[in-house]
């Protein structure tokens, strides 16, 4: 089928979504009405997970509009060129391939002779061999002497997925004695960041991580820097501690400087980089490299759901376009996502990454501006700690504000406690459960400060606990959104100029090349 | 002078405001321009930092539009009405007394026969005794040995401010030979947050701080049941590890569960609490109480300043009416902060509480709907992580987002590296330089998806160091900017009457008195 790509606003049922009726939310989710969307609007993700939309402001009208969008706006045929290896990221002229590193959806894609899904797949199987050598003393530092820690060195794509990660999984791996090695991150250019870390460690155990595609990042290396000049000052030979994670044809690949060296390739981007080797090095050392193949597994597993046609059973195509409606047509700007979990609490810093990074933009595929709003602002924190935080703007202010839960049933610790007949996790459940009541009903009060007016849409992903596979299925299930919406809003999401010019003015303030505005802030920073 | 509390939309000036000529940001921050307007668009603020507004779109003529509406909102007697002991908190009939916890900035204000800047300064002294026990060894675990640890357990107010504090002076204070104590903090009803703190430290040599005003908090007691499992388990006296700050008229304040009790009160609201015993007990344990009195300092030097009925010389009031004027006038919906200081990590999420929590509101003081819109939506990670990240939308994005940057000149520990010419501290602060300037001007391309249109405003705060002092004072600042904008939009920022209905509907599914979509989610989740 010839693909189509065109702007959102020539779409013919984005005409027909605009005028559907809108859903009074506080209406339909009272009484039985609301029992009945609960257990109707609800759609299987991978990993057993569970995306449940029916606090959100649709109903079956709006619905089969989304599905008439769906299908003009060939979103399933733009998913299939693109695991079938068409080159998608316009801007970069790149193919997109980062569902390559947990699964081979449709075609075998070949570069230069290349295998993609097997290259992935080696360097999978290359760190699965280092990180048992290392977990079995097998490599260890010069005094023959087992490391326990990992630290990865990287920013951006490099640290905020692997860190979420990392945190999502630290628990669990304690609790099902699949613990490893400790983590710990250097990201920030800022000289305290790579000293404090370096304080709370013992770096003659400790394995370092540089992560940088082109091997040119600034940050990058100069914490490399950092950790070298820390390394040599304990008496230890740097080589001996790090590895890289680049690309093949980065100055890092083949340097005597590393203890070894995996890839990954242009068709990563980095904020979609967590399942290749730039989350697979520091995950299997961490946790080891079942758990790290669990993960992809859950990836995968989310993956071929985002392949169905029916809009109604594809759990990221269904979330995209509720957010598509609410973004274009309701005009609500920000998304809170809301994790009642704290082993996420960094989830929603790496979904800001993913999402604001890729569909930010205001020109289409083919670099013409938009007449219409992209991407919104995404920011969140874990409950029950956002409720005495930032909740009583979301319902009380001004603006509506979007809401995406994640729940589970269990916690992953097997340590809990009864206070008033429930547990810590029935009491974490319970809010989750009350706040999206609460956001979508309200509760009318004759004193107006006590009133809510509801209509606050939300929807939850539940599912029993969150562990290797389930996490990898959350992961996947909101790359897929992120680049559904990129389709419909006929944006490229996969690349990031935005980023170049900022990068571009600090070189010539380091180099003192600047006159008017930035040399005047130059000299207020001392620079 | 009499006070007047009416809306927005009622005020002359305000509507001289709305008429005044939009500022094209790209042009007056280009060439020499610009660089008047940083030298001249610049305030100071406590403790020495300086608070530049350069880069927002104003000019002399929106400011002078801005003075006309500070002057006719009343906005320094309303501090001043606050300040001696006027009930400005409506809803909650509560005076609001939080500065006193720092300064005596008018009369002094009696309440039941209770000085209450003496009440404040008398919990800091008593504070300041136990830590100094502490730290020499006087107070003891039940081994005589010194404690090592110290586990704050509260959430909101009570974890939020404390924990960006303790983490924002943790490297300071060790460069600076302060570093007393460890701190750890406990918030969430999520069992595992509870379990993976008690895992991490040793819990022999830890002493626990149980902080809820009310003695009420779900959340913080559930936790504080966990903490004395914990001890239990480990043999140990739970009364020998434990303080509480609470309120006096709390179950708390007179319990023999505590080794000491604390006391704040009605009058200094949670998000308002860093500066009080919530604040000072886990900070004067672990820097030391020379350390908080600084910090304090800080604060009181920048409140100093909010009195001044000259707008051009009050930073908060200035920052403040500009976010009314990016809000109401311009449209913006949302607010970043930026800040290039790692160990600022978590300052945004404070903010984000203190802010949204206070202006998140859509009824006036007596309690009428507003017809206009009021706090913005907040969030934010530190540079130049966050360039990495979400920076992309905002210099791309279809949305203009305010953004707050604030810099040092100089880090906080003593280890830096040269890379390239410049060490890490240059480079981040080349980078914070380069963005203001980058959105601010943008730069035209031909190939659109690399052109920035620039027009994006920032405002930057500016300090040598982060140190107790200037942290102090910059806390202050979005205090009193925060409280500012409340009264410029005729609203309560002192109560949280949105956090409610959450709380009552959780009770609801705990005691399984549910229906409709209410009990449909609590089976979904096993409740």
């Amino acid at each position: 089928m010839m693909i189509n790509w065109n702007n959102l606003d020539t779409i013919q049922a984005y005409q027909e979504l605009s005028k559907t009726a809108p859903v009074d939310l506080a209406e339909v989710m009272a009484g039985e009405s609301g029992a009945d969307r609960v257990k109707k609007y609800t759609v299987p993700m991978g990993a057993g997970l569970a995306f449940n939309y029916a606090a959100k402001q649709v109903d079956d009208e709006v619905l089969a509009a989304l599905e008439k969008l769906a299908e003009e706006t060939q979103l399933t045929e733009k998913f299939e060129a693109l695991y079938n290896g068409e080159v998608i990221n316009t801007g970069e002229k790149r193919l997109v391939l980062h569902h390559m590193t947990r699964g081979q959806l449709g075609d075998a894609v070949v570069v230069d002779g290349v295998d993609k899904r097997e290259f992935y797949t080696e360097q999978q199987k290359k760190i699965a061999e280092l990180a048992d050598k290392v977990h079995k003393g097998e490599i260890t530092n010069a005094a023959g002497e087992k490391f326990t820690t990992v630290v990865q060195i990287g920013i951006g794509g490099s640290d905020l997925g692997p860190r979420a990660m990392y945190l999502a999984l630290e628990n669990w791996a304690k609790a099902n004695n699949t613990f490893k090695m400790e983590a710990k991150f250097i990201s920030n250019v800022d000289p305290d960041d790579a000293a404090a870390v370096l304080n709370g460690i013992d770096v003659a155990h400790s394995l370092f991580i540089l992560v940088s595609k082109s091997g040119t990042t600034l940050e990058t290396l100069t914490n490399e820097a950092f950790v070298k000049d820390a390394l040599k000052n304990a008496g230890l030979d740097a080589s001996k501690h790090m590895i890289a994670v680049t690309s093949e044809t980065s100055p890092l690949a083949k340097s005597d400087d590393y203890l070894a060296a995996f890839f990954m390739d242009d068709y990563i981007g980095g904020r979609f980089s967590s399942t290749s080797a730039v989350g697979g090095a520091v995950l299997s050392l961490a946790f080891g490299p079942e758990v790290f193949a669990q993960f992809l597994d859950g990836a995968a597993d989310e993956d071929k759901l985002a392949k169905n046609k029916d809009l109604r059973e594809n759990p990221a195509m269904l979330d995209a376009l509720i957010g598509v409606y609410e973004r274009n047509v309701l005009g609500y700007g920000t998304t809170a996502v809301l994790p009642y979990s704290q082993a996420l609490s960094r989830f929603p810093a790496h979904l800001q990454q993913l999402d604001m990074e890729s569909n930010g933009k205001s020109v289409n595929r083919f670099g013409e501006p938009v007449n219409y709003v992209t991407g919104p602002v995404i920011f969140g924190e874990p409950g029950t700690n956002g409720q005495h935080s930032f909740y009583q703007l979301l319902h009380q202010g001004t603006n509506i504000i979007p809401l995406q839960f994640v729940g589970f049933k269990n916690n992953q610790m097997d340590t809990d406690v009864v206070i008033q007949d429930s547990t810590s996790q029935q009491k974490l459940c319970a809010n989750v459960v009350a706040q999206i009541v609460a956001f979508a009903c309200g509760k009318a009060d004759d004193d107006r400060n006590k009133n809510f007016e509801g209509g606050r849409p939300s929807s939850i992903i539940i599912g029993d606990q969150l562990n290797p596979a389930t996490l990898g299925a959350l992961l996947a299930h909101f790359e897929n959104k992120v680049m559904f919406q990129g389709f419909v809003w006929n944006i490229n999401s996969f690349d990031q100029e935005g980023v170049q010019l900022g990068k571009v003015l600090a070189k010539r303030v380091l180099a003192h090349e600047t006159d008017g505005a930035l040399k005047a802030y130059s000299e207020l920073l001392n620079i």
